[in-house]
């Protein structure tokens, strides 16, 4: 959380949270309770999706609303700020960090070279969704890196690891049959991006199935065309093997 | 600034920081350095990026290194963090609030939309590349939208704005004649994302190449196709034509 943020938590005379969009990685909502001196309301989805109760309060005084991660990649969180906007409240964002910039930071690529981002959700049993499969080939065969963010069932206290990711794509790749995934492709790993306890992987598939990454939240990431200093960055940061480096002619 | 990496720099026995990459927008190195209580050493390209000022002292000490914006966008802070690890030094990144999904949160565009991202450069005489606007095409023929980085040329106070960016379009759109910047393309502009001036517009060419941003720094984005939460963000959050929301039979 910014520090200028932190100030305005401080100004506000009523402060809501939702931590079921995304969730704090590595403090408590009491931790910041404790670095505010107030309490955060929790709110269930009904509460901030159809419910007028932030909206209420902040016709009534100064109110932040508090989440993880990226707020406004939430359309619900987006809704919510066109609402104040047509009841004449004013607003503003304060922007946290987002892994869909930390994560590419942490394994040392190139911010630019991200096509779309996808999400892999849990197997559902009977149905498998390629799409994303397909959508990730689509930015490789550019050269272009995807972030490749994992299911989270927050109610069911679920998060779909790294280890899980990387199986299914093999799987998808055996499905599909476009040539994307082989034992020589380079998969990267992030978990708990920005914590103290950061961990990032890169390698093979074999070893990226057993690579242990702790507790969540993991994202993948596969890349496309990686320049060498791209390479260099993921064998330093991340331990892909030397040699993905040499093929880059260094 | 996270709060996080605030208390960091107050840990920290010298901090260097490096301000050509990019640049503060709403604060200045000497507000920072009143808030840590410390200097704040400029380094120059060349002592960064060739002389070993910053890894030298951090084999003697906690050393800080600053930068305004997404750190590890620039390869040259990579290939730093490289030289580190190469030299047994533990490193720890702080991640900042990024342009690559600042932008898109102002402007209430989903991150998840997102194509790569494109960077225009002020025309050299008899020399206009086409790639930007190509990469645009690219990723708007797929639906997805483009953030487009303005150049900056820091050591000559340049900075490019919205509406130069938005001439550079209608520029190469007649060069090329994809048929992707029509009259009602929709045009966002944001400026000084995530300070207290920040200003957001969209609409049409004909109004983009006349609104006044302010001072730099400036950022473009083409939309794709717009999810209608997205159109209707667009019109409340950056005044854009209340047609657009039509069009997509809300």
């Amino acid at each position: 959380m910014s520090a200028r943020a932190l100030a305005a938590l401080k100004e506000c005379d009523q402060v809501f949270g939702e931590f079921y969009t995304s969730r704090l990685i590595d403090s408590t909502p009491e931790d910041l309770e404790k670095a505010i001196g107030k309490e955060i309301v929790r709110l269930c989805r009904k509460e901030v999706e159809e419910d007028e109760t932030v909206i209420d309060a902040a016709k009534k005084g100064r109110v932040a609303f508090v989440t993880a991660g990226d707020t406004m990649a939430a359309t619900t969180h987006v809704d919510l700020k066109i609402r104040a906007m047509e009841d004449g409240i004013p607003t503003r964002i304060f922007y946290g960090v987002s892994i869909f910039t930390a994560c590419s930071s942490a394994l040392g690529l190139q911010p630019y070279k991200f096509g779309r981002t996808v999400t892999i959700p849990f197997p559902e049993p009977g149905f498998t969704p390629l799409s994303p499969y397909e959508n990730i080939y689509d930015n490789w065969s550019r050269g272009l890196h995807t972030l490749v963010l994992l299911d989270i069932r927050e109610d069911e206290n679920r998060y779909m690891t790294a280890n899980q990711a990387v199986q299914w794509l093999l799987d998808a790749e055996r499905a599909k049959g476009l040539g994307m995934i082989s034992p020589t492709t380079v998969i990267c790993a992030a978990a708990r991006v920005g914590s103290p306890t950061e961990k990032v992987a890169a390698g093979y598939p074999s070893k990226m199935l057993d690579e242990d990454m702790g507790p969540p939240l993991h994202s993948v990431v596969v890349p496309g065309k990686l320049h060498f200093i791209e390479a260099y960055a993921l064998v330093r940061f991340a331990g892909a093997p030397e040699e993905i480096a040499d093929d880059q002619n260094l």
